[in-house]
């Protein structure tokens, strides 16, 4: 018996629109046209106020290769990866110019990106610790490759990253390691995702290149040849970018943005273009109903009420501001409606996500509605493989 | 270029131990000697105090069929899914007796709710509404198949479920309806999960089976001949099951447990037997270590401090109950550790997830250790596959 389709066994696109009858819930609907115009939105604004600053979005928003894609044909000059598997999934496909900003630790991992250099793509990887640096140039005279390297930089997020102060001493013990070479520095603040989160967006953005630039400039003085100053997330991305001396931002969100950005205004709800949908299977009271979305498909990562937004509940259902996601188990969503509200078991509704990144994650298809109103079924490619 | 391996790509299990040296982080790895402990220990200690009480375990916690047939061969009666897609795998694994305890509503689910029937395979399914069942009655017509149902019942969670006091209403229009047949009753009151989690689980238990008791004499007494009274979660199970009237348990995360139900007594740590593995890829200050997972391989639902018990951060790392996983990001995890402590960039730690479900949920694949040492990687056959 095979009640799984070829399709959802083996995670292929739908190569035809597919009928919009057959779509099930919970599911991702993603409006092309919608992200297109998020995509060229963030493009030409940076071309108009930072035209020297160039744009590396960060794929781990989305895990796919047709959308990295367009991001390249609207102008970016590369993308960015959160981890070796986003970056093979991506060169499988085509693109060969990438950033993975994470430290890449251990045998196998410095192995296949390697082997991702040996196959022609140029592979930009993070370094902040001289252990790091030399796992890295251990790995080059083994594999015979040269890697590329930006130093990542502690500016307030408190995760990986090397302090200022420590900076100038670490880049030049790496720099007499043999097979590395340093052409970068990098950093993420996280305005929104901070562990302060902050309201002044332009701020921060400022805050996060002054560091930069001072960094760059006293590796520059120890005789670092520092090219590369990438800053920014999609909440500081544009005023990070205004900075002279910045030369790349690389925001991720901004394709499809999410309720989180909207609460911060980096963008309005109208602006979101990867909706969740979802069945209303119960209505146990008239002030609640049950949709078939809990922490199995609907991330629950930014949760409630933990930061001074007071997001309300765990998502943003459209055309109903009064609604509230209020709880969430793996596959129950109990929303608090008004209790004079129209909802009948069966109804479908669209959840703006509060993190659309995380959300994508806990699928393995989404759905594409292109200009014509087409819809096709996309395997999220990159998703679930973890390492 | 492929980059991707076979198996990664069309999810199929390894056939051949793999080797331990191949393992890259964030892997979850399932001891296979305690995961069987810890099936025998239920159904064991069940047998022993509730004969007359049968097991039917959740399978949402592990999504694999072989640890279903498992638990059926050592004792289980069938088992419960959540969704239809977890029974649609499960059944095409050869599982032939499935509740889905989750109301099934939507012309295109109820088809493939049918198509199960119609294979041979004995499903029930959950009705908490007219309209509910008032569609599997139009369903069951047009697919010529009888549905067995079980009504859920409101006992204190506030999400699917019909109250004491709408029950036997409800059971008396719905048992007018021609396709559908009610055999039983189910609730599941959550203790550990629910919106005001409780120590007492004794309390809890008995509190859930007594309600279920009487609600199943008021449907009985209208007329509503209900065989099965199912209860209990992995907290409750034991307790509920030993109210005279109870036939049946549907505990899930026993088969794993995790930090959260050791949290609240249910288990010891030392008992939990899927651990999630992860690298330490930077030590940016001598209190601090950055592993390499974070929301998308470690369940965010369960977050710290979130309820009275007070979990302290998003996992307990085996071996160092001082290390506190403060914040995760996307692929980050925060750990904050004694700064005398002597990690490595590069050491690799297992930590006991707050919440083994959610995190199963996150991974293609899952690498099991059997009795003999030898390891396998199995693919999670019922992940991704949302509705």
């Amino acid at each position: 018996m095979s009640f799984v389709t070829t399709e959802q066994h083996h995670r292929i696109d739908s190569t035809l629109p597919i009928d919009p009858e057959s779509l099930q819930t919970p599911y991702v609907m993603i409006d092309l046209a919608r992200t297109k115009r998020n995509i060229h939105h963030m493009t030409t604004t940076l071309q108009n106020i930072s035209p020297q600053v160039t744009l590396r979005p960060h794929i781990k928003t989305h895990k796919l290769p047709q959308l990295a894609k367009m991001q390249l044909a609207a102008g970016a000059i590369g993308i960015t990866c959160a981890k070796l598997a986003e970056a093979e999934v991506m060169a499988a496909a085509g693109i060969n110019d990438i950033f993975i900003g994470y430290p890449l630790i251990g045998k196998l991992r410095l192995q296949r990106a390697a082997k991702l250099l040996q196959a022609g793509v140029r592979l930009i990887v993070a370094v902040d610790s001289l252990e790091g640096a030399q796992q890295l140039s251990r790995a080059a005279s083994i594999h015979h490759v040269t890697f590329e390297i930006r130093l990542e930089i502690e500016t307030g997020l408190r995760r990986t990253g090397v302090t200022q102060e420590q900076v100038v001493a670490l880049a030049l013990q790496i720099a007499t390691l043999k097979g590395i070479h340093i052409t970068g520095i990098f950093t993420y603040k996280g305005a929104v995702l901070a562990e302060k989160p902050t309201t002044d967006l332009a701020a921060a953005g400022k805050e996060e290149s002054d560091i930069m630039i001072k960094v760059a400039a006293a590796l520059r003085e120890a005789g670092i040849a520092i090219q590369d100053i990438s800053v920014g997330s999609t909440p500081s991305a544009l005023h990070a970018a205004s900075t002279e001396g910045v030369t790349e931002v690389r925001p991720g969100t901004y394709i499809f943005y999410d309720r989180m950005q909207a609460a911060y205004g980096v963008c309005q709800l109208e602006d979101c273009s990867a909706l969740l949908w979802a069945t209303i299977v119960s209505r146990p009271a008239p002030d609640r109903i049950i949709i078939d979305t809990g922490s199995k498909s609907l991330a629950a990562d930014i949760q409630p009420q933990q930061d001074q937004l007071f997001l309300h509940g765990f998502g943003h259902i459209v055309g109903d501001a009064d609604a509230i996601i209020e709880r969430m188990n793996e596959e129950h969503g109990m929303v608090t409606v008004r209790p004079e509200a129209t909802y009948a078991i069966g109804d479908r509704i669209s959840i703006i996500p509060n993190h659309i990144c995380t959300t994508i994650n806990l699928h393995n298809f989404v759905y594409v509605k292109d200009e014509d109103g087409k819809l096709y079924q996309w395997n999220v490619a990159a998703r679930g493989l973890v390492y």
